[in-house]
């Protein structure tokens, strides 16, 4: 793919959240290495907006790592919870067991 | 961010490269739940095409699972290393020791 431009005939990763033992730490670090934006951040979860997609830390205590996509099928696969930033999705596993999250594409035309 | 339009005075994250068990099995199923094209494939990883994003898959054993992050200060970390598809990128590791790749912007422009 092209670096600069997205392709709206592939699917969309709206976000990627890692564990991370600090999220003020991880905040910092990141905002230090990277030109990145604060979207959303408390002491047990934080939001950071990149150019293409979001990186969300999260302590691994309270919530799996996993990466978000966005596709038109994600109500097929059960109902959607509604989150607090608006976003509706349902989370699968992969073949593997990694957590898998599906956001409607409706629920994130205007969230990162 | 908006979901549709890049901004560029952001940091673009290149790729997700997550573990699995089986390389194969991994992409059948990921191409099968989403819309994405195949960038690469062999028995020890692959790389999909998303629309914002390339997605990888790597067997544990082989190469840890990173983000590949693109910014101008990469070479500010040490001495790139050029990869078979041409990226140029070193890793370093965040304060939590997740891996992090950081690749040149000259490198990844005509790459996934």
């Amino acid at each position: 793919m092209s670096n600069t431009m997205p392709n709206p005939e592939l699917d969309r990763i709206h976000h990627i959240a890692i564990a991370v033992r600090d999220i003020a730490e991880a905040v910092d670090w990141y905002r230090k290495t990277f030109r990145c934006e604060i979207a959303y951040q408390d002491e047990t979860w934080a939001l950071l907006r990149f150019g293409n997609i979001g990186l969300a830390f999260v302590l691994p205590e309270q919530h799996p790592p996993h990466i978000g996509f966005v596709t038109p099928t994600a109500s097929s696969y059960g109902t959607l919870k509604r989150h607090r930033d608006g976003t509706e999705s349902i989370y699968i596993s992969d073949p593997t067991g990694n957590p898998v999250e599906l956001l409607s594409p409706e629920s994130t035309s205007e969230n990162v």
